[in-house]
């Protein structure tokens, strides 16, 4: 079982080296695995594809749910070289597998140029007060289209 | 001005029901916006891409980038319907807009069913004690990634 572990947590690391090295995108890959088979595999893609959205993360789920022909992970287990940033974490609640494991932490990360801490961090700050700012704009016209979700036909709970 | 900002949320709201109406997504507009004009429009596409990551805001970040060349929304604003989940709130710092504006705040959005709130209270709560657990595995082994990127003539900072 660690074995198995092993064997794809190194998987993650591998694809992760070959991104480097085809310039594909920076240092990070991540496999998705269910019932002990691969499913799909992802590495960083941000330069190669002009993707800020490409991280290993999000390209191996979005490849996983497409050879899935689902929208959910469900069974499925993340390995990934490094500790998922914020839009990473979103994407995996959104995908919902039972679990990740992660090698490198955030920490590590920001140690080697790669500054996932600090959106983890602006999280937390009031949206006026963040680097990009968020700000409320005309919330009371909003209702309108939580309306017409819940009085659509094809509205559709995921 | 503030007319300008109107037409552009409201042009986020449009977006957000044709996708309702056209069954692609949930009720979630976004456009980004670049000198008064508009550079992409994104609708929440998960239920018809079964892609969990096409919410609005990263459909609309991934065209602009795609239709402007660049992984970076330098000089951009982004107007989106709702407030953007941990997911596409990552996704907008990696992306680095000047700002964002949204209508409905994450409240309302979780009073429609859509419970992004959920999210940003997992991601205070450590790994082993989360809903999807995060589980540190292979830490030491992970450090010759960051040392190949180190080393890689192909490296470049993003």
């Amino acid at each position: 079982m660690i074995e198995e572990k092993k064997f794809f947590m190194r998987e993650a690391f591998r694809v992760a080296i070959e991104g480097v090295v085809k310039g594909v995108g920076g240092p990070f890959g991540a496999v998705v695995v269910r019932n002990g088979e691969i499913i799909s595999r992802g590495c960083n893609s941000v330069l190669s594809t002009n993707d800020p959205t490409a991280h290993a993360e999000v390209v191996a789920i979005r490849e996983a749910c497409k050879n899935l022909g689902s929208f959910q992970l469900n069974d499925c287990e993340i390995y990934t070289s490094c500790e998922p940033c914020p839009m990473c974490m979103g994407a995996i609640y959104w995908a919902r597998p039972l679990r990740v494991y992660f090698a490198a932490n955030r920490f590590d990360a920001a140690a080697a140029g790669f500054d996932d801490s600090f959106i983890y961090d602006e999280l937390l700050l009031p949206g006026e007060e963040r680097k990009i700012p968020l700000l409320p704009f005309l919330r009371e016209e909003s209702a309108a289209l939580f309306k017409v979700w819940n009085d659509s036909p094809l509205k559709k709970q995921y």
